[in-house]
């Protein structure tokens, strides 16, 4: 692996050890340990999430059985959150056998889900209650009775969890707060009826909006990306994609990013004082904003192109590497990728 | 490796046996042999490769250095193709020192790029014109200058390739057919000053419309999307991504395709017979269309998901599954994934 930041492959992912640093200090204070349980879909790096853990987070979210094997791979454990459905028996059966090493607590919304479940001989459960985001989740009222059947099986049902995840981008605060206490009290309203200790919810975007539950579930917090980058949040743009340009007109320049390098849902990258014209698989083209003065870029210079979303970014690529300014620090494996 | 469909672990990249062969055989007979040089950068999967050296073509695309070597590594290394600009002398060491096992020609369109080839030793280059798209490739005016500079360095310039992106998705066929030849002229001006045997050119929405180039350069029309179908062309669908229904309530249901499973730079997936909501992460929501008839799915059962892009959604899985009816035929490593 390279140790100067101009010597990497490119494209390559990298992240700013310091806004990473100061990423994990913000929230580790203001969410400290078991009130906060990251979700490793927004990274899929257990060496990313071992510096979580140091921050003194020891309980994680998964999305994906992948996420969960690989996490008790590297002996991090403790407790795991699938916070998914899984119906693949096979991959049940594989989680089922890592329970000696690891908690591992699986989300069921539906009868289908219990019997999954319970059928590969897994022995905790969390009801993934639906909060208002058309997405997973049963319905609050219905909550309690899906407990009751996982408890008569003899599953331990660990509490609730409900994402609020069509408040993430509500601009307004007021407005943003009164919104995710709507759907917290949806969240309790199930609790009542199912028990447990854990009431889970929230992401980034809502993370110090909740005082209600017991825990967070935030991802991007981490690295960050250009829309939550939008809200103000007290994080910093820690991950950029590093490119090389590789051709260059007197209209635009060319660098080596692209739709297979960017997960492009949330709309085009940014480039810091360039106008991004369009992606194309193995490219970006762009040149420089009319105010920024910048001359158009060169063959061979090198550009640090932001991701609109993180979490389809990094599941592109197999390495995150850990820069200070030209320095590369560290390259960790991105070992959670696929289901 | 499941033989069943039913059974195949989700989210799952399946290819039709069928439409694949209807697809490859379609091609072969409209541009045959050498007149097609198919780009491996649509499916990065030296099996599906294979078969289109089996319909004739012998002669491969390739938009990255990993591509080129492991079409190199399997056996399918006659006349390599590089069609992307690369300045990365580690990289290029390696191309370079597969020259014994492949044909390998490199575009180039600068000095720059003409110094990092010939420095690395590669031998074989084919200038890059700019034909219209606002991308890689020298003004037509200044290819011959380039080539002259390239063969004083010993290197043997192959011809010219040019490709008129930009014009892919034009639906009416004069319009197209008409600014389509607006291109070629500029691509044959520099090949006049350039020389050589190729003139390259030309993809899956244009590949019936060039006269007067050597060969085309198709990478889509193996498997398709719904962007490239809205064009009517004599390909079918022939790559789904395979989904299980995790949730459903009486007014949606979800499937465990998503953001990290689709190439989204196209808009969102279709389902027949289904509106998409939204996709997130790992999560598709869709219900029935008004018309449809259908009911809403339900949890437990499978869902074929066309993507809107296959490229970037191809870059996101680790296997192919050729599937005919019910049954998997054979699954393919896509090992041709990254830089």
């Amino acid at each position: 692996m390279s140790a100067w930041l101009h010597d990497l492959q490119t494209p390559a992912l990298i992240v700013d050890a310091d806004a990473l640093e100061h990423n994990l200090s913000a929230m580790a204070a203001a969410k400290p340990g078991a009130t906060n349980r990251p979700h490793v879909k927004a990274h899929k790096c257990t060496p990313l999430a071992g510096l979580q853990a140091m921050h003194g987070h020891r309980s994680f979210t998964c999305a994906t059985p992948r996420e969960v094997m690989g996490m008790a791979a590297a002996a991090l454990g403790d407790d795991l959150l699938l916070a998914n459905e899984v119906l693949d028996p096979h991959r049940l059966m594989i989680l089922s056998s890592l329970q000696e090493q690891a908690q591992i607590t699986l989300a069921i919304d539906s009868n289908e889900t219990l019997d999954a479940v319970a059928h590969a001989g897994l022995q905790r459960v969390i009801i993934d209650v639906n909060v208002g985001l058309p997405r997973c989740g049963i319905a609050p009222d219905k909550a309690g009775a899906l407990a009751d059947k996982a408890r008569a099986r003899g599953l331990t049902v660990a509490g609730v969890m409900g994402y609020e995840g069509h408040l993430m981008m509500v601009t307004d605060r007021a407005e943003k707060k009164a919104k995710v206490d709507e759907a917290v009290d949806l969240l309790l309203a199930a609790h009542a009826d199912v028990g447990g200790d854990v009431i889970s919810s929230g992401g980034t975007g809502t993370y110090d909006l909740h005082d209600r539950v017991t825990e967070v579930q935030t991802g991007s917090y981490a690295l960050m990306d250009t829309s939550y980058a939008s809200l103000g949040l007290p994080f910093r743009q820690a991950l950029h994609v590093w490119t090389t340009v590789i051709s260059a007109t007197d209209q635009w320049a060319v660098c080596d990013a692209g739709l297979k390098s960017l997960g492009m849902d949330h709309g085009n990258p940014s480039i810091d004082g360039q106008f991004v014209w369009f992606c194309s698989d193995e490219h970006i083209t762009f040149s420089p904003t009319r105010d920024s003065g910048n001359a158009i870029a060169t063959v061979g210079s090198k550009v640090k192109v932001a991701p609109a979303h993180v979490d389809p970014t990094v599941a592109y690529h197999e390495w995150l590497h850990v820069v200070r300014g030209d320095e590369v620090l560290d390259t960790w494996a991105i070992d959670l990728r696929g289901w």
